[in-house]
């Protein structure tokens, strides 16, 4: 069994783009810009917002925050998202999800502008994606694709089974790996709340990608040997051992599944680390939209 | 076994359509009016875009067609859609695929305005699409979730195995089926050229839908008892026995499969006909978008 270790990969792909920064900086250009909106005091979003800016720091990226109070209205959200759309020195904008309820999470994605639109959520983007003529790929789906590239895992003619049928995970990566072409031409699987059978379903798998939100959701007697396992999820369970009261658990039973499959990410440590990495090629991709490369 | 016979469920969107426009007219209101470009000679597309225009007649729309030369520059078509973008007469644009060689198809589906865009090919369709969120469903799938929708056929929890991946057909249908809500929530498997072991996938498939545009392509041992058959195949096959000197095929071995089935659909009589009056029902949808409802 081989982990795969979003700490090596990401870090590979944040020194390629600093080396980038380094290149743009040496031509004494302005550099890449990523702008954060965090909304309220949720603090998983604090965690996810600060380890961002600090990857901005670590490849040489310039970035903002921008926090807004828990009870900001929708108009006073979008008019912030305008005034980044409108000033030309910035280059990606991401808005941490979820929002507070007074606020339609659809009208804010499509608030952003598409060439700043660095997660990859507007449905202009999003329908590029399927079509095919991906502009900006989201986070965690780029992150993965990144992954599974990185340790050569064929995924041409793979049975692929996704479970989740997100808009920000399991759609985008259900969709890019069954693509014709390099990291693609897979066979894919939707699997959902819905679905019957799933632990049949899974063991057909070649690869198994959990995006569920669930805890020990995927169980050792659902994977076959030698299945290459991808667990997106990260949950936050109460832990009174650790220091911070909590512990981040993935949607795979590590203990059971490990000893059976060929490839598996940790959690923490896999394929969040991967989604930080993707955020900041997008943040780079949205600069040289701007800046012509 | 159940023909799903097209003619019947079209006709019967086709009435609710002209019961609209009837509406429409006591009202002293102009009609929906489609405009359809068709570029050069191509014998199938003639036959397509007079369907079409013959089915707007039926409904009471209104209707253009702008016939173009085959050697019609991208510039100059592009131009002709612009008059029409910009034509507050015209509801719907639909461009007749697919383009010659020297026409980029994604620039001439991106120019067409999202509102106008009937067949729902625009990125910012698909995307909406894709979303859950869908403007403007292409036709053809948009067609077969009627047909099942009209027959009464459960998709959720059902497995559905599509054969195809392109934007219009395989792709669409594959994430709407798989929506949550009526007429979506079935576990879905996308198969195409790279898939290995395709007998197998289909005869686990409680819904099989073929895409792929090979005669044939469907045997009897591909599909388990009680299965249910969306044929979307139409390719024209040389037939000196009829007067077009021509025959049309589906991808169905429909004489190996029927008596295996539960539902099927003839070709032609099936997801064609649904194909033609799905389209009305988008130009329907987008009169209401530009007149208000």
């Amino acid at each position: 069994m081989v982990l795969l270790q979003g700490s090596i990969v990401a870090q590979a792909l944040k020194n390629d783009i600093k080396a980038e920064v380094e290149c743009i900086l040496s031509e004494n250009k302005r550099v890449p810009h990523l702008a954060a909106i965090l909304v309220g005091e949720n603090g998983a979003s604090k965690t996810y917002v600060s380890n961002k800016i600090k990857a901005c720091k670590e490849v040489g990226f310039q970035s903002t925050i921008i926090n807004l109070d828990e009870n900001v209205s929708q108009h006073v959200l979008i008019n912030e998202i305008e005034k980044l759309n409108n000033n030309s020195s910035i280059d990606g904008i991401l808005v941490q999800l979820p929002l507070p309820q007074q606020i339609n999470e659809q009208d804010i994605v499509k608030s952003i502008h598409p060439s700043k639109d660095v997660d990859g959520f507007h449905p202009l983007n999003t329908g590029k994606l399927l079509t095919g003529n991906p502009d900006f790929i989201p986070a965690t789906p780029l992150g993965i694709v990144l992954m599974l590239s990185h340790y050569n895992i064929e995924t041409s003619g793979k049975k692929v089974v996704v479970i989740g049928r997100s808009n920000i995970v399991g759609r985008p990566i259900s969709i890019l790996l069954s693509q014709p072409g390099k990291n693609g031409d897979a066979t894919l699987t939707v699997c959902h709340s819905r679905t019957n059978n799933i632990e049949q379903i899974c063991l057909e798998a070649d690869i198994v990608i959990a995006a569920v939100g669930i805890p020990n959701f995927i169980k050792g007697n659902m994977i076959k040997n030698g299945a290459v396992v991808i667990d997106v999820g990260i949950t936050r369970v109460p832990d009174t051992s650790k220091k911070l009261g909590y512990s981040i658990k993935g949607d795979v039973a590590f203990d059971e599944v490990f000893e059976k499959c060929s490839y598996i990410t940790p959690v923490p440590g896999g394929v969040g680390l991967m989604t930080i990495a993707a955020l900041m090629k997008n943040t780079l991709h949205a600069y040289y939209l701007h800046e012509g490369n």
